[in-house]
């Protein structure tokens, strides 16, 4: 436990992407300065900071003037290089920590994580070869996934293994790389728990949301998710668990299959993102605070803030590339909500913006 | 009408304070870049805008350099000078347009303007000399209040004139300058209108609130005021009057006074403000679309958004110098949303942040 931040003190961020953006704007709510660090001259967080750097993560010295220049430091994306996350925690906390980064980088130590503290995952084995990728397909069976353990993000670095899928080729298709082998979950849900841990070991939730994704990509969420009151409850103790086990510090996103057996709801991890997340976007607009400067209040030192929802139901949905084109009929519908995250080239698959509704059902 | 703008264009804020802060922050979520515009180096809007210009309002060639920057221009404060305005009008809209400005800079203008649309205001008359003020007195009474008709705000510019009050002694005190004598109106509450006008025309109101000042700064707002209905109807049709008249496009705050007489709540407008106000930053955290969002989108010439209100009534607390050094407890406080404007130094009587609660009473 170290001194909260005051107002006035600057959060650097790595990523200046819209997730970047967003928690910068957090911050400005609360009075702190965010300076970014990105190498792209594009990067939409830019333009909401009162700083940013251009650089590549693997620059040292520009990464050693940026973490002199701010008071804390985070992240958009878990794919921090550790060298990167090393270089500046000698300087500044990183929050989340090395800890957070190492458990949600690689999808088999994260998986190996999660189980070691008796949460459910989908069963999994560990493949570096052709051929042990044919062991593992003997022992879990077809269908079956194929992932990269590193750098996989919505539904890149990932192989559907069918009855007939020849192993060698797949296990190439990936660029024969260390990678997991996971039995597939027939899911009736994609269900996740955004939540925030703060440093002194507080932890809030948001509602559990419910995920549709198209082609891979997140494309809907609402909360609450309609589930059962002891499932959502379960999953939010587990969120609490893997935070706890991290002595994470942070907002942190767990995504859950949920399955239908013997009549009974059961979940299981899928992932952990240690990151403000896509599927917490609804609370911008639909809860008492959002997930950024939840984010925020968590990475100085503050209290948490009060996660209640507005309305009885919120729905977010994504704006993937050319979705964007409809701005001027959402911005006529009432009682949608539009963010914009201020890129300039909607190619296809880019997330762009999004909307929100807050519902007040009988 | 003209054309809409597209997301990606650019917003030109006069003004460097909080207001062009949260107007800046509002086109961001929006997906539109800002163009701050102070001669203040340390203005808090700077960290949340793309980009900044520091340079006088009188500055013709930086006024030039910025209008080309930008596609639409705005301003966070009514004291624009004319001719500041006019160099802007000449090369990109400025919006609210001159006529606003005309008709809010001069308290002598602005209410014989509102009189002339039948909509009642204080007892007044135009002053120009110890003499006038003497003769004006013996119209309208003891107590009654002298104003400076120009750039007077938070009870700056005024002196109220006493049984005993030397009127000689008290037209020199305001400078000897242009003024205003205005009858003492015993108003039990007074309130606002935050409402919107579109570029087509389009109106749309927040719930009428009442404020509570404390040393003539604005101290507190609650919306919806506790006042009859007829009544809130009856302030949202002046608002309305106001901004047909002036074919207005942004957001108008109309204060006004609420007198009970012979038992009926009468309403009589105090002063106009062609910008976002204060009495509306409840909107941010307590309505469906803020105060700074509704002002870009009239500005921009999108369709107005909803402004309905969240929970069954919300309260506004401004942060006046000094009370921003319970900011921990402030974020300590459940279900309480923290704003602070990112100013460096907390004088007396500086805005400083505020607070928005949303209430969810039987």
């Amino acid at each position: 436990m170290t001194e909260p931040l005051a107002p006035g003190a600057t959060i650097g961020i790595l990523g200046g992407g819209q997730l970047g953006r967003m928690i910068a704007m957090a911050a400005a709510k609360l009075g702190l300065k965010a300076h970014i660090y990105s190498p792209d001259a594009e990067s939409p967080a830019f333009d909401v900071a009162a700083a940013h750097t251009i650089a590549d993560y693997e620059d040292e010295e520009a990464l050693r003037t940026f973490a002199a220049s701010v008071d804390v430091i985070t992240y958009e994306f878990e794919n921090v290089p550790a060298r990167t996350a090393s270089v500046l925690a000698a300087l500044k906390p990183v929050r989340p920590d090395a800890a957070a980064l190492a458990a949600s980088q690689d999808r088999l130590v994260e998986k190996e994580f999660i189980t070691s503290l008796d949460i459910p995952t989908a069963p999994f084995i560990g493949v570096d070869s052709a051929g042990a990728l044919a062991r593992a397909v003997a022992q879990l069976g077809r269908p079956s996934i194929l992932k990269t353990r590193r750098f996989g993000y919505d539904g890149k670095g990932q192989a559907l293994i069918r009855e007939g899928s020849d192993l060698a080729v797949t296990f190439r298709s990936l660029g024969a790389v260390p990678a997991i082998l996971e039995g597939v979950v027939p899911f009736t849900k994609e269900i996740s728990v955004v939540a925030a841990r703060g440093l002194d070991g507080s932890f809030a939730a948001y509602d559990v949301c419910e995920n549709h994704h198209e082609h891979h990509i997140l494309d809907r969420t609402i909360a609450p998710a309609a589930i059962a009151p002891e499932t959502a409850g379960r999953a939010i103790a587990i969120a609490k668990s893997i935070a706890d086990a991290l002595d994470y510090a942070g907002v942190l996103a767990v995504e859950l299959f949920l399955t239908v057996e013997q009549g009974k709801e059961v979940i299981r991890v899928n992932e952990i993102a240690p990151r403000v997340h896509n599927s917490g976007h609804w609370t911008l607009d639909g809860a008492v605070t959002s997930q950024f400067e939840q984010h925020v209040r968590a990475i100085c030192g503050w209290p948490l803030g009060q996660t209640a929802r507005h309305g009885t139901r919120v729905e977010m949905r994504n704006l993937i590339g050319d979705d964007i084109l409809a701005w001027r009929d959402i911005l006529a519908e009432s009682g949608v909500s539009l963010t914009l995250y201020g890129k300039m080239e909607a190619r296809p698959g880019r997330k762009m913006g999004h909307t929100t509704q807050v519902f007040h059902d009988a």
